[in-house]
């Protein structure tokens, strides 16, 4: 059995015992395992902070940016087994690896170029120099420094390789020292990567640490000047943010959490045109991609109810050719979920949907999985579902359903209308919405900004260049209110601030000067 | 006895029993009660969010800072009167009320001033727009919008002016609706204010309302869509920080806590520079401006040991002359604190720090206080310690005490070493260095800089025209990591992204374009 170790305090340390399995979820054979008893986590914070952090805050911009890049390199000279890894223990498609593959190093060299461009610097200017007194020679400007202590993250199981990426590049920018924890279920391709990264000798002593298994005390040792971002749900976050740590301590937190992302379809779209093109494959792909596994999924679809019929008609027509089964057969366009907590969790979920919503198409799931033994494997089908009564359906707008499911709710066409049925999600990380009217878009795109980290505006010019509203950027905000978390990240610079002290200094206008370059 | 009522959906509201008492701290005499038993804060707060939010919504930055500007005018029109209120309820000397007074008044002011300069505009651009696609026409940019629900205040008893003003400006040119509750021990200058701007009719209804009072269950009511603001002590942000809204709801907190803040004297300035008088004023206005009850007092003076006696004598001869009484008295230079509370938390507090230190004028704070009965009042006088092993005296660094005292720290004259030990507060709101020499000053403040949310260099060149380090600006940021909560206020701009949600939009350029102005 293969044993993953954690890579703490400069070497890998394997747990002492109470190992967790990590398994293919398409066949349930058992992979690897892994644990983290009797890990000295509160001397892999020490290191990281006294070690890394002096390392990393001794570079520059620039310096930082050179390492980022060559941990994207590395990456992707290594993509085929990476791709091969998540397969194998995330049941991703190909095309669902590559995603968040290549996720992760499209947002390392994303930061790399920040830094290259920040050039040879180490402190960061927040905004323009103000005057503070009489004259213009005492002032005062806002800087930007590196936080002293050491970043946790805790990743989701969902993107093993872009939960690391993404979170570390922006950390390691900034200047501080990470410790990242993949979700134990999926943790094959982290940990991987870990070990590619390492092995080049990349980073100095102390910046990167991964935890592979339980968190154990880890969290407990946290302090002001630390940081804890967190991907995952609303429960976790939860606790985390009432951890003694927290409360008392105010170590910063960032949190992303559950988030029921809508699309809404503008009343001057209409069938055929590129901007229903476009809305139709947005939704058919955030249902069956990573069978629905992302945070940033569509799960309700509003629709002038005029329009429900073709809708419901086009979407069913691409869902129901999805072949779903195990991701090693190249036939397969959607696997399995992830664990056996999720198939769980969805299939209940479903179930509480089906109390206010009626079928489209895909059932409850139900589905025949090619390529696996009769029974094994965390498979659904996807589902369209249906609530009549937008409003009414409360399940629709309270419950993360986390799988290859989303519902049609019909709306009026009104743009406050459907702003506010999308803000009983109670805040969310991305909504999108289709249109070519100037003027409804702006009441869509401003009546939704509120309650959301990003909003996508569909429409017929950009259709042919867009990824659709799934993708995180690394250039645009990802979070969002409420439900959401509260939390955001990425948007290049903006990003980091978790990352940093933003301090006010004023004084002698020569002297300050002397603070920056 | 005088009655102080809430002003709450939009009437005033009086409590219907359990009254507290707000005491004249010279006199121990009770000067009116208050009670807020039977206010319906769920109404209040709905209230707020849908009169007071929608009509603050519906005007342009010019058009709300033009009510900032009148608030500020109507409130210096009562400034006699204000100051007397503060004289009475708060043991302020006549330079202490003004100090809060007009400390209020200008950051309302310098609000109003930035909503005329963001001028006919409801929605802010973050940054500038960035291409998303493989062409131009494909862009994301960042807005600032208005969060959709309220903002609750709830401030400290030493600034019922500015505390209240200051959390006002800001949220409410960012378009947020505001519940402010001042501490209720010292709350008749706020409630005064809050009559005279009722009176005078300025604000839509539902934009400001004021709890006088306990708050109830005010808090259990917060959502995604709020925000809580809150200055006070590290056991109540504590408490605040685990509420269910905050963990379980993601309401927006913004905590501004206990500080120990630090004044470090650089190894250049010798006695009699213009540096050197400005450090011996600052840190004698800090130990007795409002009897030491200010947030960003500087607790302990970092000197080099070759120095330390004549800083010591420097301050002792300017502390040792203060007249302490009631400030109704205008020979009185400093009044006593503002609660029996504070009191009996200050002697305890001095108490601790006389384990690790001597005195070095003042001894335990015993004063004999002008113009009072004998024995009435919650007097002290002003106190100055000294540790002679900086590091060891862990109680200078671990407890705040809120009264006129500091504490003497040598140190080697080694900017590392100045910038270790101020850490040992664990976070600060604002830290001073004094220094003329360009590489020192560098050094000092970079060092200090991940700590604190403000550092203050004083120099020869700026000390004719400082305010010293405890004077919060409008324009640069007030707040600190760790201990002091891990908040950020003002700093122009940057204090509003409490009250607003940054969205990320993309989409067809032309498109976005019409979100903007």
């Amino acid at each position: 059995m293969k044993q993953l170790a954690s890579y703490v305090s400069g070497a890998w340390v394997e747990g002492t015992g109470g190992a967790r399995p990590l398994v293919n979820p398409s066949t349930e054979e058992v992979i690897a395992e892994t644990s983290t008893d009797g890990v000295d986590f509160a001397g892999a914070l020490e290191f990281a902070r006294e070690r890394g952090g002096q390392a990393l805050r001794a570079l520059t911009f620039a310096e930082r940016g050179a390492l980022l890049a060559r941990m994207a390199d590395v990456m992707h000279g290594a993509r085929e087994e990476l791709i091969a890894l998540a397969i194998e223990n995330g049941g991703n498609t190909r095309g669902d690896a590559k995603f968040d593959i290549d996720g992760a190093s499209a947002t390392l060299s994303a930061y790399a170029a920040i830094g290259e461009e920040l050039g040879a610097t180490q402190v960061l200017l927040d905004g323009d120099p103000v005057q503070v007194g009489r004259t213009a020679r005492y002032e005062g400007m806002h800087i930007r420094v590196p936080r002293r202590g050491v970043a946790v993250h805790i990743n989701a199981f969902n993107f093993p390789a872009w939960g690391l990426g993404e979170k570390a590049a922006t950390a390691l920018l900034a200047g501080m020292p990470v410790v990242t924890k993949p979700a134990t279920a999926t943790a094959l391709v982290a940990h991987r990567l870990m070990q590619l990264w390492v092995e080049a000798d990349i980073l100095p002593a102390g910046a990167l640490s991964l935890v592979t298994g339980g968190a154990g005390d880890l969290l407990s040792h946290l302090g002001g000047q630390d940081v804890l971002a967190f991907t995952g749900s609303s429960d976790t976050a939860k606790t985390l943010r009432a951890l003694e740590c927290v409360t008392a301590r105010s170590v910063h937190v960032n949190i992303e959490a559950d988030s029921l992302n809508a699309a809404v379809l503008g009343a001057d779209v209409s069938p055929g045109s590129e901007a229903w093109q476009l809305f139709v494959a947005d939704v058919t792909r955030d249902i069956t991609q990573k069978a629905g596994q992302k945070c940033t999924a569509i799960r309700r679809v509003l629709v002038p109810a005029e329009r429900l019929d073709e809708v419901a008609e086009a979407l069913s027509e691409r869902l129901t050719g999805t072949v779903v089964g195990d991701p090693s057969d190249k036939s397969v366009r959607m696997g399995p979920l992830s664990t056996a907590d999720q198939l769980r969790d969805v299939r209940a979920g479903v179930a509480r949907l089906a109390e206010q919503t009626e079928a489209v198409c895909g059932g409850l799931g139900e589905v025949s999985a090619v390529g696996v033994a009769d029974g094994r494997g965390f498979f659904v089908g996807p589902m369209l579902r249906l609530a009549r009564d937008a409003r009414a359906a409360t399940a629709v707008h309270e419950h993360e359903v986390f799988g290859p499911v989303a519902t049609l709710l019909p709306y009026s066409g009104d743009a406050d209308e459907a702003a506010e049925l999308v803000a009983l999600g109670g805040g969310g990380l991305v909504a999108s919405a289709y249109s070519n009217d100037r003027a409804l878009a702006r009441a869509l795109v401003l009546g939704l900004a509120p309650f959301h980290g990003r909003v996508y505006l569909g429409s017929d010019k950009m259709a042919a260049q867009s990824m659709g509203p799934g993708t995180v950027l690394a250039s645009l905000l990802h979070g969002g209110p409420g439900r959401a978390g509260g939390g955001e990240e990425l948007g290049g610079l903006r990003g980091m601030g978790l990352y940093q002290q933003r301090t006010a200094v004023q004084g002698d206008k020569g002297l300050l000067k002397a603070l920056i370059g």
